[in-house]
């Protein structure tokens, strides 16, 4: 199946958006066994999405649309999908219902806007959206699939799960595709290809490995397609095995699973608690852990000791370590770390104090120098890092390293 | 003048990299006044190259192509274009002498790959560029333009600022073009509409504006097309007070500023230090301040308070305020925040307690019930919100909305 995706919106042309939906799309659509042959962007004026529909149905068979859906003004994608297919718009009374419904929930008056976002094209098939107020429309047009979607993230993916894929699926069956994804953390791609080369090489042609790097962390995946879907997947978990095998502390789950998740079933299992002690991260890691439904079962809380005297007055961190190795040592991060502990009153502490930049750098500890330590009532464990320059990523990159270093300490991988 | 960009690489396709070098010139050429019509990204096969260049130049007068150019591509791009054009692939020895004295230099070993990349079309004028091997191209052909690129980001920046924008200034003098865009929080996108609608019905036809909504968040940008920049300049200024006057609590910045750096700017202008206790957020808006450079000039910390008892013993709230009225109440946060102030030392503190779900909710309080408070030593604030069902929307939104009320409250705006 080959597919072409159009987003829709000036804000995508004059570079004030990154397009990162028809990435997600690409990603997600390869993994399907979708081919994308082109990604294009048109502004959101009525012949640039007539001229984009036309570039797009050219190439491909599947046509997928996201962008310009939505109560307000600028939204004339309907009424250009409309007059292209030579549908009238009809006012679709289930849409306005679920809209006002949703406004009532939120206390909020609906408006003028709401009423015109009801009118929709006579020949599309709705696809609910529950994550907001504009549906998914699917065309069956000329032999060709077109479905238009919102452009907000998790709007259009959730229609895709839910809806589009199943039914691409259905129409067009295809070869049977399978994938095997590896999570790890705690290497570079470089690392672990050294230790897999064997294992890589002697991959039979139909099993193909692909290393997805993404800071700190990088994504094993192993695609094969074959005629025989059972023997695929056999074949499949088998390599799957023998690749965890190879670098079993590095892996920490599969396919869609999370560092954080995963950290959080070992609490689980072992019927511990947690809590953190965080200065550079400001709070990144307990929100990292907290993101994870049912976090309530095993964290307990943090303290975000960004300033010396909070880490004094509520971590316990004495002022003579602070002036003799500076916040930013080994033996700050064990202090803060048994503080946490003692203050809310966990069985696990982590505790994290860096440079993020772009300030506060100096020769013996430049921008990037990380200290974490982890604690129970038996042992503890600390490590420096040195991460890069920038900002974000520094509290991104400590952020992975520390939840992993943790789930290797409740391991005893360390 | 009307531009069309030409990304060429399977790896946008598949998803594996996102293209932010399409954002980026949309950018730079949107600032010099120049119109992109559309970005197309298209495989690095030929008949896809030739698709892909056809349909940029049926929509434009200028393409841009970027990628497929370099060492480890098998020079498609170059071969597509000079066929395209009809014209010949010659050997250049500038070109060639340059890469092997760049590899000389590098202690590296030239290859065939090296000697083939100094093929040329002949019909190409070659843009010298330092910062890679491959040199940009640029053709003159039927009236249009058609440069090529490479894809490394720097690489492409560089030859577009010093070769490709002074050549196409040269050519098209061109029409300016300007923006100006408000940074809304705290109401949707239909509600500011129905504030507004008055001035969007009044705006000149050259005058558009643009509704681009964000969780919580909505930008709103007004963009005009004029011969007489400074009289644009001048229109859009005062569009943009009045604009601002109309939602004067709700507007927090202009064009790349973030609401964060926003509570940041006021705070330090005060002369404020701030501390966080969240119940639901679990750290994020601890991470959001923190992520602005220079926050440990007025963040202190935060009390991640997950647990009740961590509530109690940390922020001093009281078992029977929890009993009576839940951790999820505006009596609970009101202790919270005092007991913040006190226990880090802050001149003003925020407290967050909601139930973020997916478990959690009852009849009266259900999933997305967020209590939200601010106080410093003189008076406090506390607010109901109430958000979705999905977990991290929740957390995102009420870190949004708990931003933005600490900036309302700082302001005297609540």
């Amino acid at each position: 199946m080959n597919v072409s995706i159009l987003t829709i919106g000036e804000e995508i042309l004059i570079g004030q958006v990154i397009d990162t939906n028809s990435a997600w799309m690409g990603r997600t659509l390869n993994m399907h066994g979708a081919r994308v042959v082109g990604i294009h962007s048109v502004g959101d004026d009525h012949d640039a999405i007539q001229r984009g529909l036309s570039l797009a149905l050219a190439e491909a068979e599947v046509v997928l649309l996201t962008g310009g859906l939505g109560p307000t003004k600028d939204d004339i994608t309907k009424k250009a999908l409309a007059e292209f297919f030579g549908a009238p718009t009809i006012f679709h009374q289930p849409t306005y219902e679920r809209i006002v419904r949703i406004f009532q929930r939120l206390g909020r008056p609906t408006s003028e806007a709401h009423w015109l976002q009801a009118f929709l094209p006579a020949n599309a098939l709705l696809l609910p959206n529950k994550m907001g107020t504009a549906p998914g429309m699917w065309f069956d047009w000329r032999g060709k699939i077109i479905v238009s979607m919102p452009g907000v993230p998790y709007e259009m993916q959730y229609l895709m799960e839910r809806e589009v894929l199943p039914r691409l699926h259905q129409r067009y069956p295809g070869r049977p595709i399978a994938h095997r994804t590896l999570l790890t953390a705690g290497e570079g791609e470089s690392t672990i290809a050294t230790h897999i080369a064997a294992f890589e090489a002697a991959l039979p042609p139909h099993i193909r490995l692909a290393y997805l790097p993404n800071l700190g962390q990088v994504r094993l995946r192993l695609s094969g397609s074959d005629d025989d879907a059972e023997a695929l997947n056999a074949l499949l978990d088998q390599k799957k095995e023998e690749l965890r095998a190879l670098i079993p502390e590095l892996v920490y789950g599969y396919d869609d699973d999370q560092l954080e998740a995963a950290l959080g079933r070992t609490l689980k299992a072992r019927g511990l608690t947690i809590g953190t002690a965080e200065s550079c991260t400001g709070g990144y890691v307990a929100h990292r852990i907290t993101a994870i439904a049912g976090a309530s079962d095993y964290f307990l809380g943090s303290i975000v000791a960004y300033d010396n005297a909070v880490k004094r007055q509520l971590l316990g961190v004495k002022a003579e370590t602070l002036e003799q190795h500076g916040a930013v040592s080994r033996e700050t991060v064990l202090e803060m770390v048994e503080g946490a502990r003692r203050a809310l009153g966990v069985d696990v502490a982590l505790a994290i104090s860096g440079i993020a930049g772009p300030g506060g750098g100096t020769p013996e500890k430049p921008v990037g120098t990380i200290w974490m330590a982890a604690s129970d009532a038996r042992r503890y464990a600390a490590r420096k890092l040195q991460a890069g320059n920038d900002r974000l990523k520094n509290i991104e990159y400590a952020g992975v390293h520390a939840l992993n270093f943790t789930r290797l300490f409740l391991t005893d991988m360390l």
